[in-house]
């Protein structure tokens, strides 16, 4: 069993807001993050899939693929995005790191099932979620 | 002369377009950064500041003096914000890198006449623009 | 269960031996670590906690709230400060990465109680420890 | 039990590629990593031990000699090699991140038996894989 | 007068020798970098132009085209090559890094000319040369 | 003329203050770097040489040897030291990084004698000074 984990990278813009609480709560709940014109991040993301090395290729899983899949299932959707507006499966969530993460593992088992061990989005240097899709 | 750089972060959203191109137009010159609903970025800014230490401190400048001007004229304006809507000094100016860091610029020298070296703006890990005060 | 890490630096001198070896053993063992009038380090700090977000507001933790915590249970102890002198948590101690990262995780387990995942403290880019509370 | 990381860089070539495959299948596999005169990258190791720190000293390996062992083990094995014909121990494998990283694994073993945890191999900053000498 | 500078990387291999020396002289001017199969780097070159921003648009140079310059030029060229044999421009020179700057400069000022300022290319972390265009 | 920079890594502890002020006036001069026992950087040197590179070499400057300087000139004396009681060449001075910088230039102009263009000095990754010998 062998870890292999591809990063990339997406711009996108977001707002922290439940439409439930009213202004006052939003502003204390989610403080600067409640901006009502959004802000935004250079998200990092990076995709740990897990398996034996295939003996022939000594590849555990072809890397030029994987970058695809993340071309296809995640940049299209995110990148240069606003995830509060422009993402379909966002819709209905405030859209902190930790949903984020959890509608990009969603997808990506579609597409990874079996293989996908865990996900890690970096929102800044210093804010990071992992999610391993337990629960 | 020792020049003495202090680096910040801020996290914002912007949406590149000029009002007076048609939407064709918009996409062709601006492509994904025109985006109608914005995306974001993490911004990093690094102010340099020049001068002759003072041989008493051994400091060309108070770098948490440095730090505090840089909350009040740069992150107070720009951290979580909208560059299109939230930013007074950014009114009728598309929020390219080279425009944020030219109105930073047009800022700080009010706050640091004399001794302001360059900014630069990192847009991103691989975009970055560095202005001197020429033109 | 998502895992949410923040990260934070401090700066903080160290010298590390043992009183009870004498000078030729405490050279031996601890090297160039252990120059008598110390050295010191820019530690970052990684603290992992775990939770299910909150469906209200998709948040694990409130990071504003880390934040705070980590101000002040490790920075107020840790940041600008001589590790074998200034901390009294450290005292009786050789100040090695290990043994401040058994200390920090012991003063957060009292303010993050069940959610504490594990810390990661990085002496320099290449020198990092991990602990999970584990023994 | 703390985990201790250590970790080292070194510069090496590759080819991917099977000589049981035809051309056309190498280059359906391998593509650009399968160019005849090869390409290189600046690897990044990370070599995880695990234990007890020692009550006297508060290590729980000896840094100084962890980097010995990787100098020896490691760096005078890969650093400044063509992984395809300078290191006998990967002879008759396609020296992909995945086999790179099984071979270190079992070279370290031998030195650090019982205290080896993991070790992560980064070929760029977005391609990395991670072994725990499972299978 | 404003300074824009793209970021990209190439992954390549290349040994230093000079045919002329002997193998003696070789080891000992060129040490372990004339590895006579070659050794490898993950490379990054920072190229910036210069100019005034177009106020129409707010940009000096449309980063997008920069981009596919590079592309073009740099990476079809240089990435997952040999630099010895697999590069037409470097025939004949020992590929150091000031010599693969120097080339890299002379193909981009015949695209860029006029607004090319510097390039930077990054061997390693700690490695790294600056050309101007002077000389 | 290529510009050609080595980068290299020290860890040191130091305090700000002025012997001739009193506490009080240390305090508010310095704040927390004042600290009585010290606090401490892993810092970052970047030297620049310029020159022609040699035709029969590629090379401005053997990089080998640049770090042989370095070793002797900057580690032996500043690595694992404390820049207030330990260091000779910086007695008498507050050790900030503009004069740590200008006592390293000194230095390394006596061993580089025509070619040293600048050194850059990072105390953490926000806080850096750059010294041309200007003054």
């Amino acid at each position: 069993m062998v870890y292999v984990t591809k990063g990339i990278e997406f711009s996108a813009t977001h707002r922290l807001f439940n439409p439930e609480f009213d202004d006052a709560k939003n502003d204390r709940v989610f403080g600067k993050c409640n901006n009502r014109n959004g802000h935004g991040h250079n998200y990092r993301l990076e995709v740990t899939v897990k398996g034996a090395p295939d003996p022939a290729t000594g590849m555990t899983f072809d890397l030029s693929e994987l970058r695809k899949i993340l071309e296809e299932v995640v940049q299209a959707r995110f990148d240069h995005k606003n995830l509060n507006l422009d993402v379909a499966e966002m819709k209905g969530m405030v859209p902190t790191a930790e949903n984020i993460a959890r509608v990009i593992w969603k997808l990506l088992e579609q597409r990874l099932s079996g293989k996908l061990d865990r996900i890690r989005l970096f929102e800044t240097q210093n804010n990071i979620v992992e999610y391993r899709g337990e629960g």
